[in-house]
Parts: structure tokens; sequence; C-alpha cells
């Protein structure tokens, strides 16, 4: 079967493959502060280019380009999309890394550096992949579109406009998703959704400049306004209490259950990681990870009032705020919750709290009974020749209900990351036994879905 | 009357006693920072010995020096103590300051510059209403006992154990308290009491670090236990709920809401002042000025937790804090009220989070129809030739306790500031006329103490 022929490339190649991923990595692409974007989208053009795709750069307004291309296949009608970002977290704290963040130093099998395993790594192993199968077979199995954006790490801000104004280039039958890798035993993870999520600020204002607090009788504290207003949003139970906020949810099905329950779930390490003795409300085994993929959430992500600095101050605010997110789950729909939150501080007399929308994804899922999805677990267990782990939706969020949802098609998640590869944490990193098994992963994939 | 002698004397001198006060506003004194601290309590030292003092200065660890002076009286056996503090408050913001604000800028008859309302003024005022006595009279009616503190505006955190340690020194018939002015009207104020303040600092951990918002199911968030925990602290209704907290607490008595009711409460200035349509809770008129000052409250001063930049960011943060201030009203104790707010947190099951405590004074009161207070009064009419504005109490807070309650005498707070002073604001000012007037009260409640 020409996979032998395409799997030898790839490890005859493994070297130059390594250069390529080191080389993107070198290159800082931090969207918080617009860090070297262009010059990273460049790269990756060219990279893409150098496999073999046509290549465009679609602009965004006032944020960082798409990069796009497309490779059509010769002997298929199916079109496989490719979802990356080039974008990165920022590497701080600096002091942390044992490596320069942005050297690509590698050391004991693992690639260091910003990003190498959240996207970069996959961007390199997937080019690497296509660029085998042109190699050694002339042809790829089915036509390819490879879309990179630059914003994912800031929530993809400019994407659903983009999608929605060029649908076709878009289309497809199937998408892989940036993100994946294998567990701590080595077996790949195969994810089929993710939650949404709706980032909001509330701001509460009083009087006309901070006052000394000794005036608390007769004047309005936004910072106390915040806190009721939050005490009526949640209790202490975690219980969401805005009307309607459950309107819809869905429950975990049952053949979601069947694979949710497969899940060699690592709750010591877990907790271990996070520095808890126990997780929230004591829940263990399958009812938290049932919690952490099912249940959705609201979370204070900040809070800033008055005198903060050491000691005390004798002062009463004249403002305060606080960033909220609320992950969703499938049949909530992020609008509708803000519609829902804006409604419940009205009703219950906060309308001197103003709410401010940074952002929102859906939930999205595709069912594991799809048949993009049965040729991706076979696939799985072929190349890794170990039971894949299944996640039928996971905790995390991302634009992928702009491709699964809006567009249609089925939308998976694998790559090459293992549970030491820190993403978003200093010394990220990837090993180079992952970034090649990946490689041959997603030829594979490849050749499968052109198959099946 | 010797008086007329002394009067003149001061009018004579007032460029002279300008100058002085002007000296000791250039020399900066900020306790929040250690800015100029041993070398202002120098300055003062300097000027009391000048006047005549026989003067030390207390060490006081950790801390900034008090400066103490006596002068004895050779034809009375009464003693008058004025509590003085000689630190000032932080000048920022500079941008807002029409003048260097350790310039001592003289315009249109108003002396600029950080702390010449608070308290530099009345230190200088009352050292040349003294100087007067002796250069006329060649004596001082009584006794007299000058200190002046360096700590009072970061909350006399170390004068209780100086006071506890050299009660001898500190003992008097009666003592002026730091503060004091006139009103719109240019009617004298005289204050007789003061608030307790306590304040506190809560803290909540959970997880090792900040970790990403996906994980809320499973990780507790320290942002939401405190506003939980504040909650249960205090209601919309701004009612304190702590089990206790309103035992004792003593009602304004009959012949103190007498003075109360012909306090000429500058409401709409006050709105306009703060920037509100309304007070809190709509309160108006006399229920304003009764809340304003008989009402023990809890305020947040600061709360500060995870991301509070731009933008969103999914983070759940690992650290949450928040300051609080109590004003508390007589017969409520500050550590009584940290004893029960401890007990309440822990009642509650918030067990997770921290009290520190930042300070505290007591609640502290001089009955109207003490003898001294009727002197005042007296004098103040005289001088002024206007009915004199008493408030029983006041809305602020200061270590006063440590001389009414522990040492026993009446203490009363008169000075020479206005309504337009701007104690701890930019273009902090004095008017000359209001400082002359104000060291002429001083000679004259000295005299009147003396032969009453």
């Amino acid at each position: 079967m020409p996979l032998e022929d395409v799997y030898r490339y790839v490890d005859a190649n493994q070297q130059m493959f390594v250069d390529d991923l080191v080389r993107l990595v070198k290159q800082p692409s931090v969207s918080a502060r617009g860090e070297g974007i262009i010059e990273c989208a460049r790269i990756v053009e060219e990279m893409m280019r150098n496999v073999g795709f046509s290549t465009f750069t679609i602009p965004v307004a006032q944020g960082n380009p798409v990069v796009y291309g497309e490779i059509k296949s010769k002997s298929s009608q199916k079109t496989l999309l490719f979802y990356n970002h080039y974008d990165v977290q920022p590497p701080e704290p600096l002091e942390e890394w044992t490596y320069d963040p942005y050297s690509g130093e590698i050391r004991n099998g693992k690639i260091y550096g910003r990003g190498v395993s959240d996207n970069k790594g996959n961007i390199v192993s997937r080019l690497k992949a296509i660029q085998a199968l042109l190699e050694t077979t002339a042809d790829v199995p089915v036509n390819i579109k490879f879309v990179a954006e630059g914003e994912e790490e800031i929530g993809s801000p400019h994407l659903a406009p983009v999608v929605q104004k060029h649908k076709k280039l878009f289309s497809a039958d199937a998408a892989i998703w940036e993100f994946g890798g294998t567990d701590r035993e080595g077996r790949p993870i195969i994810y089929l959704g993710l939650k949404g999520v709706l980032s909001v600020e509330l701001r509460a204002k009083a009087a006309a400049r901070d006052v000394h607090s000794a005036n608390a009788p007769l004047v309005p504290n936004p910072a106390w306004r915040l806190v009721w207003a939050l005490n009526s949003i949640k209790n202490e139970k975690d219980e969401i209490l805005i009307d309607g906020f459950q309107d819809n949810v869905e429950s975990p099905l049952d053949e979601e259950m069947e694979y949710v329950q497969k899940i060699p779930f690592e709750e010591e390490e877990e907790k271990q990681d996070l520095g808890l003795s126990e997780f929230l409300h004591s829940v263990s085994g399958l009812e938290a990870l049932k919690a952490l993929l099912y249940r959705p959430t609201c979370t204070i992500n900040g809070f800033l009032a008055g005198y903060t600095d050491k000691g005390s101050k004798t002062v009463l605010p004249r403002k305060a705020m606080v960033k909220l997110d609320f992950r969703l789950v499938p049949r909530q729909e992020a609008d509708n919750i803000l519609k829902k939150l804006k409604e419940h501080l009205k009703h219950h007399s906060f309308n001197d709290i103003e709410v401010i929308e940074h952002g929102s994804t859906e939930p999205v899922k595709t069912p594991i009974d799809n048949s993009f999805v049965q040729t991706v677990i076979k696939t799985a267990k072929r190349v890794y020749d170990k039971q894949p782990v299944v996640y039928p939706t996971s905790a995390g969020s991302g634009p992928m209900h702009l491709f699964r949802n809006w567009l249609g098609y089925p939308v998976v998640s694998v790559g090459c990351a293992h549970p030491e590869s820190h993403g978003h944490a200093p010394n990220e990193n990837l090993t180079v036994e992952g970034f090649v098994k990946g490689t041959k992963f997603i030829a594979a994939i490849l050749y499968d879905f052109g198959v099946s």
C-alpha cells in the first residue's frame, strides 16, 4: 500500500521537517500585542507554496490576515479542510523558560518554543504529510484546503465575517481542527466538539471621583453593586440563576456517554498539576469528567476596583469592573445568553451596570457515528496501534461552529502534542517522535478519507 | 483684657507666621512612602523650641517619630494638650495642581500646598497662638503639651503603644484635636467625636496557578468565593449581616440631635461635589446627615482578581483579595467586630478566606455638656461673632480614643480650614484670613480655659 512509501519519506526527511518547524517557532507571532504577525503569515504562506499549494492571503479589516491555500486532487472529488492558526500566546513569564521561547532549542528529543505545540507543530506536520503524499504518489488523495488564521489566541474576533463572506472558499466535506495529541499511555486522542464561550465585562460607576470612605452612608459603591449583581447571577452551589440559562441544554447522549466512560481520566495527575486536594464540590471520577465536558459555567476572569496596593486606604471607589466568561454547551446560543444576562440585570434592578461584550463562540459537536469520525478513529487505531481515546466533546472553545454549524461538515480535532506539552505555558514543547508520528497520522487520514 | 494685646501681636506678625507656615509646607513629609519624614519632624521641633517649648522626639520602632513638647504655666495647674500630625497625604495626581504642591505659593489671599490645611496650618497656627500669649503676657494661661505624630495619614499604626507607654506625658485636662475650620457662612465648626474604623483584607486562594477557564467545572474560583462571602456580610439594602454587629450600638442622644438639627447641611453642594443626583437609598436632609454621622458602614475599598487589562482573557485566577473598612459608632469595638467578622466567615463556611487586619481606631465622643466643650463653644462665638456649628460627632476617624477613652479627658476638634481647602486633594489651600483668625481662636481658647 502506498502509505508505506509515504511513511518512509517522512522518516527519511524527518530532520528537514524539524528544521522547518524550528524556523516557524523562531518567528514570534503574538496576536495579543500584534508582534511578528505579518512576518509569520508570510513564512506560513511560503511553506504552503513550497509544498505545492496555490495560496493567497485574505486581508482582515483591523485584524490579522488569514492565510489560505488549495491543492486539487487528480483522483477525488472530496475535499478536506485543515483549520490552523499561526498566532501564539505571549511567552511570559520569561523567567520560567529554560530556553529562549523563540530559540527552537532541541533537547532530549523535545523541541522547545512558544507555539511549537499550539499550533505551529500541527501546521508543519500537516504540510509535511501533504508533501510526503505528493512526493511519493504525485497526487493527494482528496482536494485539500488549508486555512491558517492569526487571531485564534485572542478569540478569533474577525473570523466569522471572513467565513461568512467567503463561504465557497471554506466549503468542504470534512475538516481537521487545530489541536490534539496523545495521552500518557501514548493513545491518540480524538476530539469531536467544543463548548461555546461568551466573554463579557460588567462595569459600574457612581460618584464623579473616588471619595473618602467616611462618605459611605451617602455614596453608592460600584464594587458592592457588582458583588450583589454577581451573587444574583450564580450562587454558592455554582447554580447559574439567570432565567432561562438552562433552557434547551442538551444532556449527554447515550452514545456519547459510552465513549466518555472509556476516557482514561487521569484524575490524580490533574489534581496534582492544579495543586488541589480535591475538585470543586468534591466531584471525582466519571462525575468530574462529565462536569468538565458537559456543564455550562460562569467564571470570574478578573475583578478590579479601588485601591489594590499594600496596606489599607479608606477610599470609596468611583468605578468597578468585572470580566466574566460563560462556557456554553449544545443548544445554548451566545447571543441568547447575552440577552438573558441583560434581562436578568434589568429584572434585578441593576440598571446601573453596563454590559460590554468581548466576543463569543458557539458550542459545537460532530456526532460520533459520522462516517468521517469513524474513519479517523479507525485510522488512529491503525497508525498508533492503540485504542484511540474519543472525546465526544471537550472543555475548550474556538471558532469551530463557523465550519461545523454554518458550513455543515464534520470537524475532528487531532494533533501531535503530548500531556506535558505545556501549551500556553512556559517550556512549551513537542517531542520529535510525536511530531513525526502525527505527520504520518495526517497522511493516513488523507489516504483513508480518499478511499472511504 | 490681655487678649486684645495678643490679637494685635498676631496681626502685627502675620507675615512672619505665614512665612513659617510656607517653610513647613515646602518640606514634603509623605508618610505613605516615608518621604521627608525626619526632616519635617526636625523643623516642627525647631519651631516648637523657638516658641519656648522644651521638646524631645519619641522614637517609634519601625515607625515615624512623635515630636513632643511642654510649656509650664506660672499661673495655672490645668493642662491642655494639642494633638497634631506633621505627615501629609501623597500629592498625586500632580497634573491637577495649579502650583507645585511644595511651593507654598500665595495667590489671592490663599496659601497653596500639600498639607497646608491638613495639618501644617494648624500646627503653625497653634504654635503662633502660644508665642503671641508668651510674648504679650510672659506666661501661658495653662500648661501646654504639644504632640505632633508622623503617621496620621496612614492610620496612626504605632501611636497606641506610644501613648500606652508614656501615659504621664500624654495626661492632660483637655485636648484640642487636629482638624476643623469654618463653613461657607464663616461659622466656626466644632467637632466632638469620630467614628471608629476597622480596616481588613480578605484573601482567597485555590489552584496552584492561574488556570484556563475551561477548567471551571472542577477548579474553585477565589473571586467567586469573595463575592459570596461579601454578599453574606452586607445585603443590597446596606444591612450588615454579621451576627451581633449592631449589638450595643448607641442611638444618637436627644441632646446630640438638638445640635445635629441645627447643622446647616449643605446637601445640594455636597451632591454636586460628588457628582450624584441623589444620595444612597435616596436619603436627604436630616435623615442623610444622621446617616452620615451615626450609621456604621462596611465599604469595599478595593478588589483585585485575575485579568484586569483590556479585552478578555479566559483565565480562572488562583487568588483574589478585597480590602474593606468598617466605620464604627459608639459602643462598637474594633477588636470585637473583627472577632465577629471571623466568626461570621467560619459560620458561613468561608474557612478558605483569610482575614488580615490593617489597623483600627475606636469610635469616640465627648459629651456636649462637658465644661471644656462649653468653653470652646462660647469662645468660638465670641471670636468669630457667629453661632458655632457643633457636630456631636463626625463621619471621619482617627486615634482620638487613645486620649479621650484611655486617658479620659475631653477632646474637641477645631482648626483654620474652609470648605474649599481640598484636604487630601489637589490644590490644597488655606486662606491667610482663616489662618490668622484660627490663631486668635486658639489663643482665646487657651485664655478662656485658663480662667474657666
